[in-house]
């Protein structure tokens, strides 16, 4: 696991895969994000989606389930303090995806000598190696203790 | 519900709330979110939270809830193309939170005439009044059929 002085601009990390199924889907989506097309193959066939797909929110859960389990690192956890997403294409049942991630800034914090904040592009990638997320998140990252 | 050319800048609106508990903030975190903190009260007292804190991609999937369910009116559902979201302050076992959102930029199509695309600033604010997350949101949203 990696400390803030491990890291720098440039590093790249990738998690492993995870397949996102038709009940799996509905189950997200019926506790948070119940809307026909997350939730009913036939409703969704007549959506502006044209089949089930899984909600934004469930993609983005199932990416940060991926870095926590080593796809991204970090010693002490994966604390964020803010992401940019941008949903590009969508996730349908059956497809498959990871996560891959770049060190793009690193700035130690100017109050707190044990920390700093660090800047991460990532994107959700599919089986066809389409980005079907592509998010900025700015995370909290540990000094090794003295 | 509304469409397109129901919304104008500066429209405000606001959700029913959701009260957090240590159940849900602990199974949501088993299934996305396995760290210490959003786990195990007690490791939880030792982390940078002091307390079991929901993920934050906890809360931003119980805002997405509270928004479907009428805190965001919004005719033929909402569909997101991207979120920009601050974790501002930690959400613990028991915070009761709720969604409040502004129009802040409509703009429609220029190769799809039966749509635009809003975007809304949004607060997930909790039980003392404090904005626990803030978001902007790109949202598509249809005209009124012809």
């Amino acid at each position: 696991m990696l400390y803030l002085e491990d890291l720098k601009v440039g590093d790249r990390f990738s998690s492993a895969s995870h397949r996102m199924d038709a009940e799996e889907i509905r189950q997200f989506a019926t506790q948070f994000d119940p809307q026909p097309f997350h939730l009913d193959e036939k409703a969704a066939q007549h959506s502006l989606f044209g089949a089930l797909v899984a909600s934004g929110w469930h993609t983005a859960a199932v990416a940060m389930r991926l870095m926590v389990d080593g796809g991204l690192p970090i010693a002490g956890g994966i604390i964020g303090t803010g992401a940019d997403l941008r949903w590009r294409l969508p996730v349908r049942a059956g497809d498959e995806i990871h996560v891959v991630c770049e060190i793009i800034e690193i700035t130690p914090s100017r109050s707190k000598s044990d920390r700093g904040s660090v800047r991460i592009r990532s994107a959700t990638i599919n089986q066809r190696d389409e980005s079907v997320t592509t998010a900025e998140m700015q995370v909290i990252v540990f000094r090794r203790g003295p």
